[in-house]
């Protein structure tokens, strides 16, 4: 998953986009970079591994002057984890410059790539994204966003786009509308971002959202739209709502906090937890949630496990027998609270199941009586194959195991998820138009090809 | 301010104490060090400037050999930011080697200093900790628990020490016990930390905390106690409970999220705010205390203000005219919530009041009708001389003005602070006992002789 | 300038590879980077800005397995000093990885570039090389010495190539042979090396140069020779000779060490310096030189001068002051033997003047009487466009002022440069099929189109 | 070993030790250090481990300001590799600053470090030098030079030091004048350094060396001379001469260029190569001795061997078979002049053999018919205790084989050594006054009580 940023019309540019990507970066932690075009219409790009407040210098800001500046957060995919795969892309084609931000993923990038190399086009990195580089190079329609357009026909899967061409920046997002992507005005400036935490930070008004299968084109003449594909069924990513996206955001046109507190509301009603002394959250996710549960059940919320926000990326394994240790880095159980007492605990997803399992083994070490596990979105069964970076069916513990299994191996004394209507009922403007794929199997493209071995690694 | 943590009798000493850090990150992240005594009784040490997970790799971890070590995470204090001022201090002394990690903040450490030095001495820091070590060097008395004794007769103020002399692991409290020191057990090897968090990280079971004025001698005889000072006045730091500590843990024999809780309660009684539409805290510190709030006051408690815990600690300022942009990086307000909302808003203490006041300007921009700040600590009227890092009376808001203008300057349409009486009844094992001089001005000690001049930096 | 190497044959390729760059560091200290194809027909790489032994670490050494590896050192030239310009360039095509590590410069790189992006290429790097790799890319030759001579037709300018297709090892020299390529046997592996003493770091055996306008393939079936290009007339660098290669290589079948000592003599015959006391170089590059000098004119050779090895590549200005301090932390005269003295000093070449001209100046400040310049090339008066990085025509000194002038402003008591037809004559296997543009003007191509603002950096 | 720069009286002073440190290099590389004393009498320093270019940077230079700065080289020694141990020491005493550089090693620091510590001295490096910045802080002389004159009594061994007292500058040399310390004056301000080529860079004019005993003290009043010693034997080390000191410098009054050639030209006489071709040297420490062979022989010199110089300190091994790599990567030998000649091969010293072992067979590999080895300085011996970094005495290959198992171990076809004699009578100044000990045993003073083990690293 990824991050994206992008603002045409102010001086600052390249400062506010470094601002934009700072709240951004729970969408991607891996690498950071920003692009940025000066008056001559040449583009320069900095791109560093890691956090946004690591990677990216004073010094480097100093090299991106201009009005237009895009930036990108990337995701931590193993294996596919180095700079060249750090975005934006930056390209020279025809005399001009490209600059590309994406996220998503691409269902046909393997066809397109070996079409693409059939026409003698390189490849320098593993990213699907380098392929709509190529196709907007490729591209001989007159205007940049025609040669956007043109590039995109054709084009399957997941993006949102921020391409800068020359001093046009351009945003797209496909027709089913996977991704969220965010507009917003600061004093005259265009500004979009991947959510709204991205418009705030920089002070910008929010204006809508960038529509499914919308190109939003911003030049000297001003904000035009184009449409240039037919509709497709919308495909919004519930699991935006669900875990990805941050509860301050609105997203396709609603508030990700309020959908958090539906949602525990909704689970409370389908799966109450009845002689329960108090609901407790999994942080940070999970947070609206487990106040939404307890506010339904009218049971006390407490704070009874604390996340170590100080923790880094990088553990030292202390001891071999210690199998919970990157469990106990991260969070801790409140002993005074938990001691004797029959708890609920409420999380968002359960993918594989290690750390709740490791969580549950702390709680109750805590003293916990009773440990009731409440989950606020439908059991995980299927990867997912439009940007966000699920492990293979083998090792997603709702693909292989009933409720009850994963009960048992989790170690709780009972377990409920809240059941596919109960979750698309309880987002906004739900329950239509959602992806809810890696949920239902209900998969509205055919899996890309190779999805583990020939894409080349996560392009989102 | 600092966190210190030590274990002596298992071969995974050094590892456990790396642990224990992570832990314990909350009370300093300038820099962080462990000291590991090996089977021959030398001492090596490992210590980097900033976070632990950060500046300590997995090949300073092979040089620490040895069943005994010690750790420390120091605060990050303007000017004295260097490695020569991490700890723990590590020097040899009459054919043997201490180490010593010291939490707190000596008030005569400048004549204890000036003492040493018409003695000969030399000091290769600024920390006041370099004092005590110099002081066990010149004892000549016949044990290592017998030397920390006699150099600590005559220091006066604040200090938790963990010190390693050969293979005996000491820890020591000051009489007054400003700073709490918890005391652990796993598996028959005897853990220290700050605070219980550090014993739950590694496993270790809470056995009791090291008392005021207590000395702890672990070595291969087992553990044994001394008492070698007149008793004092007991002047537990209410702060700790108020803000530093971590809500998860247990200090001065009473839990840090019970506390908070029981602050909030108290501050609804005394202050309350009759027609708002629901209570908010500043995350992370307030949460319990916002909840304690809401609870008391029967209003309903929102998630309104997010932290991005992303952030690192440095910064690019993204232009001249955004005086809030530090704000905007660490905390966006959720409009949905906020917006024609009547808020409560609860922090726990003002320090400057810059960051109340753009958190206040945030929470308006964002909708909100009328804002009722609550905190739940007495105003701040003076700097700490016991290990907290404030700032000078003259940056403290609450020094200078009086709630009115406080409430003026920072934009709210009502301020509340708890009283005294109300924040020290909270606590657990309040209300006696405590040292509230930064709230109350009832200094225990006489300042430092030349507390912003002469003290070496902050030795905590 | 740069180096490059390459092997094919041994399951220490990349082992062999970073030894081979260490003896190439001198033609390039910029970046250096090295790519090994793996048993599947993988390519992976490793770059990094710096010295061979800063940059690439033994970590990085184990992700290049295989038996087929190259390796480039890279000179640094202002401006386009960045990773993305470092080689081998790595790419995927039609299916298959393509690796390519280039010295020299094209002359019509840019027009290739426009035609290739009209075709829809997009340029990731400002490197001419890179148009190479994409016409390999887009040629569908069938073998992979096919493509790269179909790639090759209508390249203009001076290219040593070294490409690895799949599990190929291609080595392609331009017609004109304006670069060194020397070929060597290492139990049987193909060694490929700039220079020969990149085949004796690796123990290699010495077999001969790839020749001019030759495409040697390396692959399962052994070593073939392509001729695909019509003839041209020769143009080896003479320069080489002068001044980059090291003196222990044999380059175009001759010995530096040899050529330079010859050019010495021939510069004492031509340009005697009847009073002197004693001749000394400037070391490194002129000691040869110095010697032949000596030794012709029967004169004592004394190091007058000594050049302080340890000395990295940033400096930091002492003082407003002091303009010749550059000069003063890179050399430093021995007064004892230059007090009272008439010395020659020799060098390989003028090019700017100013490092002469310190050095002058800090001979003069030891005592020196007179001052005797001998250079032992001609003098130079143009750019090289073939891949020396030299100045422009308005910075080279010599393009602008007769001896007498540059005489007078080094500070010399005479000056005096070897002849065309001398230098051309003391070189081995010379004076026919040499290039000397930069001395003679006699230019074998245009010059590029826009060599200064179009070419996208120096691309070897 | 180390070296050591200083200057007082100008407000460059930061600037120009940096400047001097880069002239020292080649006496230390292991780490560099620079402290500088503000006008208020506040020492700064800045320590980094690497060499002066990497390690000290433009910002650190900000940091050091005043007109009094001292400097300090050191070399690298196994084990004692750490910030610790890097110089000049800066430690506060007595309420003022007291900064020490070192050159040298103590042979009585155990003992003086026993009798500290039993008075409550505490370590905190394990240099010697500490020692002695202990000793001037314990003495409660009234002036600083008293201090320093007090603290060195009973000092034994080898030091050269600079020391800055406040605003004072003091430099001191053993009675015995093992190491070099020469003083320069630059426009009245006062410049020491451990070679004349430190005070060649800055441009300051030679003066004289600080004499054995003495004790130069430069304060506002001027400079004043102190022998507070009684005159011991003079022992200057002779291995300065012969391989330390850079041959661009004078030092113990007489130019290291001329006593090398002299050293060469006397092993001419004493160990002749009758029918050899040619002579050459080992690069770079040999050139000037292998030239005065050529000349008193009347053989060609040659420049047979060619040493890489961007080669850096770490190597990555290439394979498990190639024994030589080492000395392959730093040297290669130049086949055109080797092939089928008979030659001598000058180097300084042999001390493990290793390296010229390596040495040997590249030039027979080369094609040498018959190598001649010659070495310009007597066969060594034993350790040395005086500040030069040698392997103990069983890797000495001298202490423990004749000459002729010498010659068959590294293959050489001759070996000779310059006699005691020959090697004292050559070095200017000599026979008389110079330490030896290491080439024969005779030891001026008894061997440090632990060399091995209690010494706490190399102090110089
Ligand atoms: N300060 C915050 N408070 C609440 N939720 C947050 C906050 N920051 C990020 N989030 C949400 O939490 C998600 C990350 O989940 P979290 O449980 O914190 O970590 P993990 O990925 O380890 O489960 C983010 O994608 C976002 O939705
Ligand atoms: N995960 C957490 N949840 C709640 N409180 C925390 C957490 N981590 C740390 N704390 C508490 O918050 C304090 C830090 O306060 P916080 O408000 O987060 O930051 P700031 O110092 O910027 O005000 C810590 O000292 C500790 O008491
Ligand atoms: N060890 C060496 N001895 C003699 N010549 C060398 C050596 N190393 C490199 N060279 C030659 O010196 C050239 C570099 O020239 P040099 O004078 O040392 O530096 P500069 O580029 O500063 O003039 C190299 O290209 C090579 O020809
Ligand atoms: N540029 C130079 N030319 C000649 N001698 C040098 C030069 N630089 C340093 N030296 C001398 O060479 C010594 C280092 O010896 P050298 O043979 O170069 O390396 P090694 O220590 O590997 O033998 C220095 O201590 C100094 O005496
Ligand atoms: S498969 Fe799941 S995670 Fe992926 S887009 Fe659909 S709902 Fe979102
Ligand atoms: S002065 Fe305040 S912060 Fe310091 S110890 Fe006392 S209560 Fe705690
Ligand atoms: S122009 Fe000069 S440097 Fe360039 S190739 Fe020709 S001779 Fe060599
Ligand atoms: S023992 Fe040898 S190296 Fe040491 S000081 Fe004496 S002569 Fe010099
Ligand atoms: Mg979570
Ligand atoms: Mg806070
Ligand atoms: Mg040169
Ligand atoms: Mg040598």
């Amino acid at each position: 998953m990824c991050g994206i940023f992008g603002v045409r019309g102010t001086p600052r540019a390249a400062a506010l986009t470094h601002l934009g990507l700072y709240s951004l970066q729970h969408r991607g932690q891996e690498s950071a970079g920003i692009a940025a075009v000066d008056e001559a219409g040449a583009a320069h790009g900095v791109k560093r591994m890691g956090l946004v407040s690591d990677g990216l210098a004073d010094s480097d800001m100093h090299a991106l002057r201009g009005s237009l500046a895009i930036g990108h957060t990337r995701y931590s995919t193993a294996g596919s984890s180095s700079i060249e795969n750090a975005q934006p892309v930056l390209a020279r084609s025809r005399g001009g410059h490209i600059a590309l931000a994406h996220n998503g993923n691409l269902t046909n990038a393997t066809e397109l790539r070996f079409e693409l190399e059939e026409g003698g086009s390189i490849f320098q990195s593993s990213m699907d994204s380098e392929v709509i580089v190529h196709r907007i190079a490729r591209s001989s329609a007159p205007t940049p966003e025609a040669r956007v357009a043109e590039a995109l026909e054709g084009v399957e899967g997941a993006y949102c786009l921020l391409v800068a061409i020359g001093d046009t920046l351009i945003a797209a997002r496909d027709p089913r509308g996977w991704r969220p992507l965010e507009m917003g005005d600061l004093d005259g400036a265009v500004v979009f971002a991947s959510e709204t935490c991205g418009l705030d930070i920089v002070g910008a008004r929010y204006v809508r959202e960038v529509e499914p299968g919308e190109i939003v084109v911003v030049d000297g003449d001003g904000v035009r739209s184009l449409r240039p594909f037919p509709p497709r069924e919308l495909r919004r990513c519930v699991f935006e709502h669900v875990y990805f996206a941050r509860p301050d955001s609105s997203i396709f046109g609603g508030s990700v906090d309020r959908a958090r507190r539906a949602l525990g509301r909704r689970l409370a009603r389908e799966s109450p937890a009845p002689g329960a002394d108090f609901v407790f959250s999994v942080p940070d996710s999970s947070n609206s949630a487990a106040l939404g549960f307890a506010e339904e059940a009218g049971i006390p919320f407490e704070l009874a496990l604390i996340r170590n926000h100080y923790v880094g990326r990088t553990f030292i394994q202390p001891s071999q027998g210690d199998r919970d240790w990157k469990v106990k880095v991260k969070y801790n159980a409140v002993r005074e609270l938990l001691d004797g007492r029959s708890v609920v605990m409420v999380d968002d997803s359960i993918v594989r199941g290690t750390t709740t399992k490791g969580l549950v083994a702390m709680v109750r070490a805590a003293g916990a009586r009773e440990v009731h596990m409440r989950v606020s979105s439908s059991p995980v069964t299927g990867p997912c194959y439009y940007g966000i970076d699920t492990p293979t069916r083998e090792e997603l513990i709702a693909a292989n195991n009933t409720v009850d299994e994963i009960a048992a191996h989790i170690g709780v004394d009972s377990l409920g998820y809240l059941s596919l209507d109960g979750m698309l009922e309880s987002v906004p403007t739900g329950p239509q138009g959602f992806c809810h794929a890696c949920f239902s199997g209900d998969y509205p493209t055919p899996p890309p090809t190779d999805p583990d071995k020939l894409r080349f690694g996560c392009g989102c």
